[in-house]
């Protein structure tokens, strides 16, 4: 195989537009032949035609009231104070709801308006119009008359009325059968032990998830290894069988990258490579007359290419149009640099601090799922843009409603563990409730309440001049803002590394050892702070330290460097340690707390902040961590008007 | 049993406070027991506590591109000036993207930054920095952070992270599984051949598709009849073994209505009778510590009483929190009167037709399910107001996407079959399109186009004095308006009667004799216009017509009174003559056209419609009817600017 080494960059709205049109030419949009299904059983199908009704709803006239059967015009002139008898059996015929009408009554008196003067006879005491408290015969649904058009996708209340009409079986476009292909001679099942280098599939079973939510069958195809002929096999008896194949991965013009020649050979190769950001190296094609689609391996770009170019077609071809997602004006924290000539897709949080709705760009690797768990909005940046500033009013479509945004509490700053156990605890407290927090180091965090993009900051600054704690930096920062500090935990900061501590560290001047490697933590985080604190104090030159430069923004990044090998030492909490099982040499017991907008602790957020700090299962979960001490968690311990 | 009559009128804001408290003081709201399920299948479901990732995600430093992996340091230096030199397997290792980084390497020097020299020398031209083009071991997960806090409902995506790190199965909350007891002696099962006061039970197929829309499973339980003992046995039981029941009909204070007794029998009955319209009789309690909820017969009384009372215990059960629907300001097309001291649920059709959504009242009847078929949204009346103004803006919950509010065509005016016809070719052409069309007459058409509260309208008026159909309508109630008049078809007005015409029907002085009942159209229909104008033109009293108030709105309706027996003859089309198997007596032919607003028509209604009324399958559908000729159908009548 040739290797193919450059992808086009056709812009999207292009690959959009072409591809729908080189699909419908082929008619791989078309439904395919209708089904039958029980009406019972049709919830979420696509009609694919018009329903007519069988019979008229009710059948036949019906009481509408419990009362009596009537004829109308021997009930006029009765009222309260002039009733009129009427003979039991005769002249008027106790009916319940729903009742068959009785043969020459028209109306049915209601029970309230009667009473019974003997066995035989009643009183009444109002008069009836003719048909009165009657449904008659198609008050609901006339045989005949069109229930439900075409391509019309069946709700519960539609499966009520279908039945109300007499239908019990219903004709609806199949739900299309999607082949997904994982490839990679790397890659392995969920579950399987991993050895270096494995990839496990997790792709296929998210992709099948999707496919499933947009209505379409998923048929999860064994592991291919990368090889040609292997992959043109499965590929060619999938597009026989199946009514849409994707495959995973090997997408783009590596080595092992084979899905664009395979497309070449059994099939019709429309596009490779789009120009999005994540997701360019896309393989878009048909084979065997049903829609092709390779996908790119690393997971966002699979998700995006399968919204972008798969669930079109999926929705198309059971009669139904993609909704739209909701969108949202919001303000963006952070500037957003994106190179021009590509469209990206940005990922975002979102949150309501005040007046605007703030959205703060995630991590935008192609590999990084986890941002896509954590976004509440995708950003868009065209084309012809290279971003947007800090402070842009950018439109976000939404990937949660946007209740769940306005009940987002936002902390952004310092990194904690204790956060991801409130965000655990908020949610069993307040189910509508969501803890979003983005890691940006302290004196970040400080900064983004100062702007509003925030309801609190996680911070430990220690002030060098007086050696206290977060009080000092808010003075100075925050100025004017009214703020409290409340008091969440304080922990033990110091040295994570490798089990056994074989490089020997004990103390800051080991960092300087030539053979000792350190991971650091960004400018502003508060560790950081008391690293340099700590060189300055000793007179060790940061310089000398291998490793200063390189910066994390979490104390489990740090641990992660260390548990990984790339790094033998670096400054954190125990809780890192001990959650990746490092070893620990302890620094320091320095203060963690929360600064609050004032106006947000006195309102829903700090309402249901207390409840959650005061929790005792809450605290038995942040001790079980390891090195937090609680003696003042939920106290407030400085408030600035 | 004593006889109920009264039912309670608790308020509604009242009886969903405390039916909630009450369940939760008796543990009926917890998720029980989580139960485990594998990750690949639990999309959807939800957490039952925080999920941890087992291992990172790489598990291992990856080439993040392809290319070689080098030592950073070796490459400080190199450009496209000035390129180095790396012996490959000594200093520079191929790599693809995802292998494993070789040990010692700690960067990736893209393929397209190098070529070859010979096959064992490649001549670099860019550097690289340490840990560039890699993708470090916990990138995206680190193990032991948490992935997923509890109550959380799992999605695509973090079916994808979860797999990730590590984790293949998931504690969820178990679904909650509902009993579904269809009550009533003349209920029987959907496809049952039926009898005069039979009524079709599709009221458990419909909550069964609601329920498990909802996340819960439903049970549907077989017919109980209306017998006290047979109907506490069943609740019992079910409430035994599932964790909630619902029962349907016999919720009510009637002769046969057990449900509230029943409730009192073997469990707790927390009210009977909310302040509602419709669903007024609904049964609230708890039977064996679980919920039971008596739902009303009524199909909208039903549904309304499952989404208020049911439908957020089922949520509860499973930590979720019912989501809001989307709401919209509209204007209301006609007035709504609604009894004080009751909570009302409007149903109303929507439709943008200009700057403003316009939302049209829909029947109120509580057995009239095609209206919750058809409605867009749900306007609340509040429990002091007693209605609203015609012209007001008023809040709607909205029933269908904001987008298929947009998409919709509104022609309101005279009703006519082959709308059915235009909203299912509507429909298969544009499948994002809904057409809705209100039934008001055609004079009611005309000024609802006036009002701007209608794309179009239907209409076929004569006019007595020149024997003209629609233009002079226009030209008088239209004055001023830019219209224009779109013919849709010519048909066949005449008698309909009762097959073999048994009261001779033949001519307008028929329907005075004594033993002929007449059904009658609205004033303002065209029907009426065309009945009155030929009375007036033979001298013939209408007073003397039995059944002359008597007025339906749709020619469907007048044949279903003819074919159900109130009425031996009413004036309509032939195509619903036909379509209930009536005989039909011609009396002239008519034209029918589409009165519609010259912006409209010259947009994307007009272009829709065009392409709808020239489709040879769509008039081949509407020449099926019967009694139509469609020579001039699409054809531009006449234009007012």
């Amino acid at each position: 195989m040739k290797r193919e080494i450059f992808l086009e960059e056709k812009p999207l709205e292009e690959a959009l537009a072409g591809y729908w049109e080189f699909l419908r030419n082929l008619g791989a949009l078309d439904p395919g032949p209708a089904e039958t299904v029980p009406v019972a059983a049709s919830c979420g199908r696509v009609t694919a035609g018009p329903v007519f009704a069988a019979v008229s709803h009710p059948h036949f006239h019906a009481a509408a009231m419990d009362g009596y059967a009537v004829q109308a015009r021997r009930t006029f002139g009765a009222t309260e104070q002039s009733p009129l008898r009427l003979r039991v059996g005769e002249e008027a015929f106790p009916v319940d709801t729903g009742d068959v009408l009785p043969e020459g009554c028209d109306a049915v008196i209601m029970v309230e308006d009667t009473h019974a003067v003997t066995p035989d006879v009643i009183e009444i005491t109002a008069a009836v119009f003719p048909y009165q408290n009657v449904r008659v015969m198609g008050e609901d649904v006339v045989a005949t008359e069109m229930l439900l058009p075409a391509n019309y996708s069946i709700r519960p209340v539609d499966v009520g009325a279908l039945l109300a009409g007499g239908v019990t079986t219903v004709a609806v476009h199949p739900q299309p059968r999607v082949a997904l292909i994982p490839t990679g001679t790397e890659v392995v099942a969920p579950g399987t032990a991993l050895k270096p280098g494995d990839i496990v599939d997790f792709n296929s079973p998210m992709l099948a998830a999707m496919v499933r939510e947009w209505g379409g069958v998923p048929v999860r195809h064994e592991i291919i290894p990368d090889d040609f002929a292997a992959l043109k096999d499965a590929v060619s008896r999938a597009a026989a069988e199946y009514d849409m194949v994707l495959t995973i991965a090997g997408a783009s013009a590596g080595r092992e990258d084979f899905t664009a020649a395979v497309v070449r050979a059994c099939g019709t190769l429309f596009a490779h490579g789009v120009a999005i950001k994540p997701g360019k190296p896309v393989v878009l094609g048909a084979v065997a007359g049903k829609p092709f689609i390779g996908l790119p391996g690393y997971p966002v770009s699979t998700v995006l290419n399968a919204e972008l170019f798969a669930r079109p077609v999926i929705f198309a071809k059971q009669g139904r149009v993609v909704p739209d997602r909701e969108k949202v004006a919001a303000t963006l924290s952070r500037r957003v640099v994106s190179p021009a000539g590509v469209e990206e897709f940005v990922r975002v949080k979102l949150g309501r601090t005040g007046e605007k709705i703030v959205a703060t760009p995630l991590g935008r690797g192609a590999g990084r799922l986890m941002t896509l768990v954590q976004a509440d909005g995708i950003l868009r940046v065209p084309r012809f843009a290279e971003g947007f500033e800090a402070g842009s009013v950018v439109t976000v479509e939404l990937l949660r409603t946007r209740r769940e945004i306005e009940e987002t509490i936002v902390i952004i700053g310092s990194h904690d563990l204790a956060l991801d156990i409130i965000a655990n605890f908020l949610r069993l407290k307040f189910p509508e409730a969501t803890l979003s927090s983005a890691h940006v180091g302290s004196l970040g965090g400080l900064l983004a309440v100062k702007r509003g993009e925030a309801h609190a900051a996680g911070t430990h600054l220690l002030d060098e001049e007086t050696g206290e704690y977060n009080v000092p930096y808010v003075q100075r920062y925050l100025a004017g803002v009214p703020v409290v500090l409340v008091n969440l935990s304080y922990r033990e900061q110091g040295f994570i590394v490798i089990p056994g501590n074989p490089k020997g560290i004990r103390d800051f001047s080991d960092l300087l050892r030539e053979e000792v490697r350190f991971v650091n933590r960004q400018r502003g985080a508060g560790t950081r702070v008391l690293l340099d604190f700590h060189l300055r104090r000793l007179g060790l030159d940061p310089q000398r330290i291998t490793g200063y430069q390189r910066e994390e923004y979490t104390h489990m990044a740090v641990a992660a460097a260390v548990a990984g090998g790339t790094a033998d030492v670096g400054l954190g909490i125990r809780a890192a340690a001990v959650a990746l099982g490092l070893d620990f040499v302890p620094v320091a017991e320095e203060r963690y707390d929360l600064c609050v907008l004032k106006e947000h602790w006195e309102g829903k957020v700090g309402e249901r902040l207390r409840v959650v700090l005061g929790d005792p299962e809450f605290r038995a979960a942040v001790l079980a961590r390891g090195g937090y001490d609680l003696r003042d968690c939920g106290q407030v311990l400085y408030v600035q008007e």
